[in-house]
């Protein structure tokens, strides 16, 4: 950093800049700098390619240095036809350590400096000139950055000129592209082009859903003012517009399970190691990812103190203790909270993150059928939330062996799916924990057997533990959104119905103008005595059709419009947020009418989004169709064997035919997603007869398999 | 402990034992063993005492040990008198460590060993021999308790015994008692023992409130099942009985401010250490009990990430981001979430805990009007959490610059009172943090100022913060609590109304009792359908009065019975919790009845803590009898100069006279709990004539001063 300040500097260019956690990938770079509240609110990334043309082996190589913006499409074929350089390839990291040293996630159009200037060839994309927006470098490291202004970033560059080298401005949206064979890896970053909309000044995402759809769905949070990103890595922000979902799903499922009996309490958020290292398996499954607090205040803390992911441990030497009889059966009790579970991976707002919200769950009852008749009354539950508040459709299921959760006896899921990258998405999960926490050299939770008519017999409770998490916005945001922005499902809706006054020109006289600002907010207050969410929006600075795009971004399931002939008419245009259809209502009945068309729009979304998700469910029963199969994005339904082995072998087998869909989505293998209850949807399996395509040995039920958030 | 295993099974014995947190008191050694799961769920405390008689300065002493109960009254004037040894006092350090090479806190039993025993006197306390529940002693540290049965322990005294020492067993209930001149520092210790309530198997705490507040205090949670002790100090199980309070609080509270457009949000728990810093004062009182996050994993952290004490540092810099025009303005949002803070002080259940639950509010204003007119909303707000639901007195003011938020501008409190202990407690404080935290070199939340034509000048905004927790459970149970357990105010109880059969006895038949029994359920069901909540207890294993005193404990404000006689005359006798009043009522229109019966129940157990607390706020005038004031356990109001030097002095002087009232309440100084916004209360205050009291400069406004919380 010190030798890109020195440099800058004697060139009287004093830029700022900031530090961040190191960066991979350009989405990684920009999570980095949106959530540092010190970085310009509008910045452009500036990217940095290095390719090596085709030389003889003996030569010395001339790479050529590209500086684009980050949406730039680079054309290295267009670009050599230019610069006549045969087979420009992209420069491995041996070549960028040899003439910048530095790796490719450090690059910048810094690396470049009056040393290495003569042996390089530098293009700088022409549309830098006309950037007005500060540009984001890296300074010579991934985890900091620099902002420069487009004349300065050129002014350095050009002032490592000589009378034999000089810098090439190239426009590198107009080139000349050669014929096709020549440029085959270039596909990919042709179609992230095409992510960005044409017009995206009145269309609000700025990039195509079904061609860049991590960006896609960042802005859609962003721009929705769902969520902000945080200081810390892997934290979110949740803003109202998000929260005030999550507070639905709690309203609705709070109700639902206290009606079961269930009782809400709270446990403290820190653990002892001791009790949380009691179960094996259990924390096998999660102590990679648990957080450790040490200090307090300036005091080491004797022992360490684990922040839960997960409360199963912390809960149960109490529920020993208090379950004495089989009178103190059933116990049930949840908890509203969160966990932390300090991932590594890409982090993915409200997918992975490092801490998130959910509902615990946490039973104890003293037969095996009491607890598996709760385990699906919870599951269902839990498909009610998707299905009937989020209208996203789920299947319900069991889980294979090996994916079931840690320490349990088994976990019934319901799997959703995002048809844009076509891989599956867990959902929520309940499970039956079976005596294995209850038994006496794990927390020992017994009472006496109450059928043992000589009272000796004892029994070890059993348990079950369940949630849900905020996870279930983001995957109604990923099914739900599209080119627009949010679209949300009236039924979580904070606002369900804007009311537009529309038609106010300079022409309109003071008093049309405040009639129908009258009528705008006459409107709202009817709607919502009927019990409708409802916003009249008068803001006085903006116009209709910023109007129109602000609440189209943030999914506002319905908006009516009042102009002076509506007034005249006595009615509304109602616009629906999900299919745009456009239909006039009269005022008269107007609750009723609206109240009818929310629920035709929850409805509507539902059926949609269900009948997408079982287009996509793939009957195959040959090994050959398995690829493909998940190639077209859906999830592949097989007669499978359910033995672990032959689930490993499906995973490896199906990655290396795996396609870059979405850089954060972390599996590119195929896993086992559900065993669906309702197996009458596929040609019944005949036992012993009917082969796991994978294996070849008897298929038992039909399993799903997809690739998977 | 290695020693003591060897001694104790050289002599077959096989005691269990556990590891805890070092103890530094009875209570808290209990506290530690009630919130280790492994402890058996009933035992009793062994206390150790040391006492030296009277002896020649040249001469060896020979120390006198009292092995006893915990609760039992130990006279050392008795003691002496019956073994003929003059002026028994407790102990110095310095001889406990001669003898015994041990502190206080460790001391035990055990501590006497064949080395030192012929060197003491060693008492046991006779009752000992006939106690069943297991012995607790420490096991030579104050960090682990070994469990003995008497009988052992008795055996393991005796096998010490030679023929010139002998154990002696003293009777320590019946020991004549000298005149009282001899035993002056024992009255405590007596006073401890009359908390025992006689016949306390029928009278659920055990202890008197008046008299071992704290004991008491920590009964009735437990009783109750409100909470649980946990196994990580400071850290307790909020249960279902308590987090419905919770509950109530939440959903009248939320209701109250989103009509005043406040929103609520989700940050994260964690909060860099560079951001927390940021604003000096306001660190400055929070970071000591900072908890910090170092590793994840087996990873460590690259830097420290510290866990939320509360959030403006956190919050703040988006605020800046988020906030850009005055049209921005007023941003309100909320969080229901729990904040850390790492007391190293004595903990207690729901005053000073660890981790606790509340909710912060975080707003802007562009005014300072509108901020301050906000401030005073919230805390109105509070008052009423206090006094409509809770039924437990408040007085709204504003704190001194002493005792205001870190970092804010003024400080509003609702200041609460316990009677039993004469002792302040701060309800819940709503803040005015003015521009400290907006302005540039802070966290620089600007907007240009819309009454500036030219659209030149800046505005920085106005913020507040607001928060109310869990403590204000503790409140409640505290001032509205009495010697048969919790006494709930029906607007937070979970159950307002218990139904009991009643009058079955083997005579009855059958058909009596199961007419009895479908009478109460049908009474619970036409309750129910009320809107009242309601139980019936038809409990087949418990008696009546099982379950008078069982919902007694916990606290429910009205029970109605039914026996044969009410079936006959159609009706139903209530009891009410908060006086005990019985009085029949019709099981015509009993809904209407019980309601009336609850808001009666409500404002009458408001009404009585009312008057006790305004009967306690004395008016004082002169330093003399501010001491005196605070020793009758009032809250006195002064005429007061409003300077810190003075508020500092108060604190020094009132200390010195204090009386230990409740081991656990932390200042014996006496601080400014107040400035009541009502002065009309008190005498006027005359300008440049009424003087202060402590200082004698002119007093400004009547401030309340007490002892606290």
């Amino acid at each position: 950093m010190d030798s890109v300040t020195k440099s800058l500097t004697s060139l009287s260019l004093d830029p700022t800049s900031v530090h961040h956690s190191s960066t991979n990938s350009l989405t990684a770079w920009r999570d980095a700098l949106t959530a540092n509240p010190e970085v310009p609110t509008s910045f452009e990334l500036i990217k940095t390619l290095v390719y090596k043309p085709k030389t003889s082996k003996t030569a010395t190589p001339v790479p050529v240095v590209v500086i684009a913006h980050e949406s730039a499409s680079v054309n290295s074929g267009a670009i050599g036809k230019k610069l006549n350089l045969k087979d420009l390839r992209l420069a491995s990291e041996d070549l960028l350590k040899e003439f910048f040293s530095l790796d490719k996630d450090s690059l910048s159009p810094l690396a470049i400096n009056e040393a290495n200037f003569s042996k390089v060839v530098t293009v700088v994309d022409a549309s830098i000139a006309t950037t007005t927006a500060p540009l984001a470098l890296h300074a010579l490291t991934s985890s900091a950055t620099v902002f420069l202004s487009s004349s300065d970033l050129l002014k350095y560059l050009r002032h490592l000129e000589t009378e034999d080298t000089k810098l090439q401005e190239l426009d590198l949206q107009n080139l000349e592209i050669p014929a096709p064979a020549a440029t085959p890896s270039k596909a990919p970053s042709k179609e992230k082009e095409d992510a960005k909309i044409e017009g995206a000044v009145k269309i609000a995402i700025g990039v195509k859903k079904e061609v860049d759809f991590s960006t896609w769905y960042t802005n859609v949070l962003l721009k929705a003012d769902m969520l902000d990103y945080y200081n810390v890595s892997g934290c979110y922000i949740l803003k109202p517009w998000s929260y005030s979902i999550w507070e639905e799903i709690q309203r609705w499922f709070d109700g639902e399970i206290k009606e079961l009996g269930v009782q809400n309490s709270y446990f403290p958020m820190f653990v002892s190691a001791k009790v949380l290292e009691r179960e094996k398996d259990h924390i096998e499954g999660f102590s990679p990812e648990v957080a450790w607090v040490t200090k307090a205040g300036n005091s080491d803390l004797e022992e360490p103190i684990a922040i839960r992911p997960t409360s199963e441990t912390a809960m149960y030497p109490y529920y020993a203790k208090w379950i004495k009889s089989h009178r103190d059966l059933p116990l049930k009790l949840n908890q509203w909270n969160s966990v932390v579970r300090w991932e590594f991976k890409n982090p993915q707002p409200f997918l992975r993150t490092r801490e998130f919200l959910w509902q615990e769950g946490h039973t104890a009852h003293l037969t095996s059928d009491e607890a598996d008749i709760e385990v699906r009354q919870i599951l269902d539950l839990y498909r009610r939330i998707y299905e009937e508040l989020l209208a996203v459709p789920v299947i319900p299921g069991i889980k294979s062996e090996k994916e079931k959760f840690a320490g349990g006896l088994y976990t019934t899921t319901v799997e959703g799916f995002i048809p844009t990258t076509g891989r599956g998405i867990q959902g929520a999960t309940s499970h039956c924990l079976g005596q294995n926490f209850s038994r006496p050299e794990m927390f020992n939770i017994v009472v006496e057997d109450p059928t043992d008519p000589t009272n000796q017999r004892k029994t070890y409770v059993w348990q079950n533990s369940w949630g849900i998490s905020t996870r279930a916005i983001g995957v109604m945001v990923m099914v739900h959104g599209d080119n627009q922005g949010l679209v949300l499902p009236p039924r979580v809706a904070s606002i369900q119905v804007v009311v537009v006054p529309c038609g106010i020109t300079v022409n309109t006289s003071s008093e049309t103008r405040s009639r129908i600002e009258s009528a705008c907010e006459e409107l709202a207050k009817t709607l919502k005595k009927g019990g409708i969410k409802v916003k009249a929006d008068l803001r006085d600075d903006k116009t209709p059709g910023y109007k129109f795009n602000d609440w189209e971004q943030k999914g506002v399931p319905l908006r009516l419009e009042i102009g002076p002939n509506d007034l005249a008419k006595q009615q509304t245009l109602a616009v629906r947020r999900d299919n745009g259809i456009k239909s006039p209502i009269a005022i008269e009945n107007i609750t009723s009418a609206v109240s009818h068309l929310l629920d035709s729009i929850q409805s509507d979304m539902f059926k949609r989004a269900q009948e997408s998700f079982h287009s996509r469910l793939k009957e195959v029963t040959k090994w050959e169709d398995v690829v493909p199969g998940l190639d077209s994005k859906n999830v592949v339904v097989i007669p499978w064997c359910e033995r672990e082995a032959c689930e490993d072998d499906i995973k490896e087998r199906s990655a290396k035919a795996s396609e870059p869909t979405d850089e954060r989505a972390p599996s590119a293998g195929a896993k086992s997603l559900a065993i669906p209850f309702d197996q009458s949807r596929w040609t019944a399996i005949e036992p012993g007869k009917t082969k796991c395509p994978a294996c070849g040995q008897d298929a038992k039920r039909w399993t799903m398999f997809g690739r998977s958030y």
